[in-house]
């Protein structure tokens, strides 16, 4: 049994997260931190791994504290750019037995479909990303597509594909949409909607459709738990479930 | 037999419908006309039905020619405006047993799917729609997906909807698209596809979703030959398919 | 303000229901009955409109309940045939200013998706069904399917279209589905899903795809609520969702 | 400029690969061998590869000969069983310097796709196919949809996944489709569609789907010309042109 406490544990992801460990058979709830408690709780109750679901004001500290307390921790809480990523390297290399698992998306489906959306792309000429989701979402395109958009630029980079072919001269109202490191992304909002993506890749005479629906919270749970499990097993920071599931 | 004459015969979209016209079991092809060809040839050959599939330049000649020689005209080639509608049914005036149908669409999916988007518009809180084609086009977003967007944007009137619900704070480049009549439309340009359209509907707890796929030209024959079976019996100016299909 | 009473008010569809008709503005909760309760609490809270939510053994003696007593009903519960229709047709006939409406399926997408299907298939050489759910459902394919498999086989028969085309001559493991009316049925079960539904129609260069997400009870309550609101100016029996929808 | 032989020249892939070949940059069109035309040609014209695009019943014959005059072969024809392939390797071990690939599917969409299911399928508790072609197709499932199913039952079985969940208890009809290995297939065919496919996953909140959609015997070819470029580097036997994407 692995014990674990949960950072942010009265939150909407931390309370899906606090119930998923409690439920599962090889992990243990040991403590649930919120923000008004002590964190060194955590040490009080023994956690071997911590999760933080809390706000990027708060993760920084929390993974600091964590790491000097020989807790390994899974974070899934946004914010952490190339900055807060060397502070952490530098926590772990006085802390070498510890390991930090920083993950932007654990939805085990979106991870899958960046992958294998940076797989394919090379053997494309065209790629675009259609994201869809619940219309109070403050932001467009989401995250993950900008992140994907990302990801197939540089394989098409690194395969030395040209430009995608494009012959619209009459676009008044930007229904091409937004251009991401040259990769087209439309965002749509819709009320029933969740969180969804299509990446779409195109050649000479067939289509390829990687899509990833999310209809709930719980679907970030099996990816933290990948998390808590193979946390302690690789000490130093680890970016990205990918890693992990080894593809 | 229907005796029918192709305007435009050795175009695209012209040598398919005599092709088309000239398998269909009640129709028979009399005289194939392009742009060098005397039009009286339709006349000569004693055609009751002309399809013009030439150009927005000629189209309109075309069709007084027609109306006046007592010869029913389908309608396919695009550039009819309400002033050219208007001259039409002025023709008409004068030769009132005659029959002319203008249709933007003669794809029978297009057009079923443009009357379900509106028959569907008032019961849902969001409408969105995609629209896919190959790279090759140069206007964004497509005509029938901005004619989709105003029967939709119509029907939400009618119904008395707001605009629809949308938290969108921050897009920078443009990824929630066009807006046409407050609907918001995407466009995508892609080797490999041809023409293609989703319309999305979303309210609590569901969506629906109308794709037409169209991938070749032969998915115009059938609305095609629907035109010139129906167009003897229909004198006067009818403008859409749907019209005759009856929905 | 419509007062309404809520019949199975603690089962999963109707707490939602009695949550609806609490939260809208035109409509007032006045009774919530469950299976130990007595069913003239109806009568008591004046109750003009019942909503059944209850289950296939007790929906009959309901709605004789509430015809007697001139309230109207909106039934969602299943397992009324032909038989159960009569004699709620002959409660009526003694109680003319009374109104019944039967509807199978409160989802206002889904009814529309039947509607569309029906419309759409004399237009169509080909058509099957897709229907996808979670992997607790016990029996495949789904009522929805079969109805609109139903509908399909009618709209094809009066259009005077023949059997479907094709070739299979090996299918040594019933890869082909269902066959039901003559329309071939598929039925998908997958962990994640909720309720979804897909009727594509093939011609000649073109499909057409008509596709329905259920995510979530919360669907059938604007389906739920429009009965409420008709059931009153409806004397009479009414079977249905699309009756009222006007489609 | 790698010197190119295409057996079955004048069938419906062969010439479209004559065509390819012909047109690429990197390759050149030598000789085109059909069934009643000697395959010596291919030496006289010193072929470095031979594509064979024939029959099941020619095929073995060809690449016999090919091996034995020192001609690299890329296989596209079906029908290459275990034995055949024994036989394949005892002719290369006597010619070690010679290259044969043989792919069951050049459409690189479709490689990729079985790929990714591959990856995919350990990750998830439910997995379904579904597969969609035109209705001239006499087998049902389609070959790629078989072998999606085999190669996701493997990596089920290597994760120690055990059977998919599923309540289904009435099923008259059999709308739960084929089971192949454990995995369900379902096969739709009408007119309109060419050849495509869905490979579906589900767990707990979310769905990934990898849809390929082949529009045109032309997705084939830059498969077909991957392997003629890649073949002369490669000695020996190659099965499957996933190998030679390198994912």
């Amino acid at each position: 049994m692995i014990k674990v406490g949960v950072l942010g544990a009265r939150g909407r992801m931390g309370s899906e997260a606090a119930r998923a460990v409690g439920e599962a058979a090889d992990t243990e709830l040991v403590a649930e931190v919120d923000q008004d408690d002590p964190i060194e709780r955590l040490v009080e109750a023994g956690a071997q791994v911590a999760v933080d679901l809390t706000h990027p004001d708060s993760v920084l500290n929390n993974i600091k504290f964590c790491v000097e307390n020989g807790i390994n921790v899974v974070v899934g809480t946004s914010g952490l750019g190339p900055a807060e990523l060397d502070s952490i390297r530098t926590w772990l290399a006085d802390n070498p037995q510890v390991g930090v698992i920083v993950a932007p998306n654990f939805a085990i489906g979106a991870v899958l479909s960046m992958r294998f959306a940076e797989l394919a792309a090379r053997y494309f000429e065209s790629a675009e990303i259609v994201e869809l989701h619940h219309p109070k979402k403050a932001d467009a395109p989401s995250g993950t597509a900008a992140r994907t958009a990302h990801v197939i630029a540089q394989a098409r980079e690194q395969a030395q594909l040209g430009t995608m072919p494009d012959a619209t001269t009459k676009d008044p109202d930007g229904a091409r949409g937004a251009e991401v490191d040259g990769v087209r992304v439309h965002a749509v909002r819709m009320t029933g909607l969740v969180a969804h993506q299509e990446v779409l890749f195109g050649t000479e005479g067939e289509t390829l459709t990687i899509r990833h629906d999310s209809y709930d919270r719980r679907s970030f749970m099996p990816g933290v738990l990948l998390g808590i499990r193979e946390v302690p097993g690789r000490p130093g920071l680890t970016v990205g479930l990918d890693t992990l599931m080894g593809i």
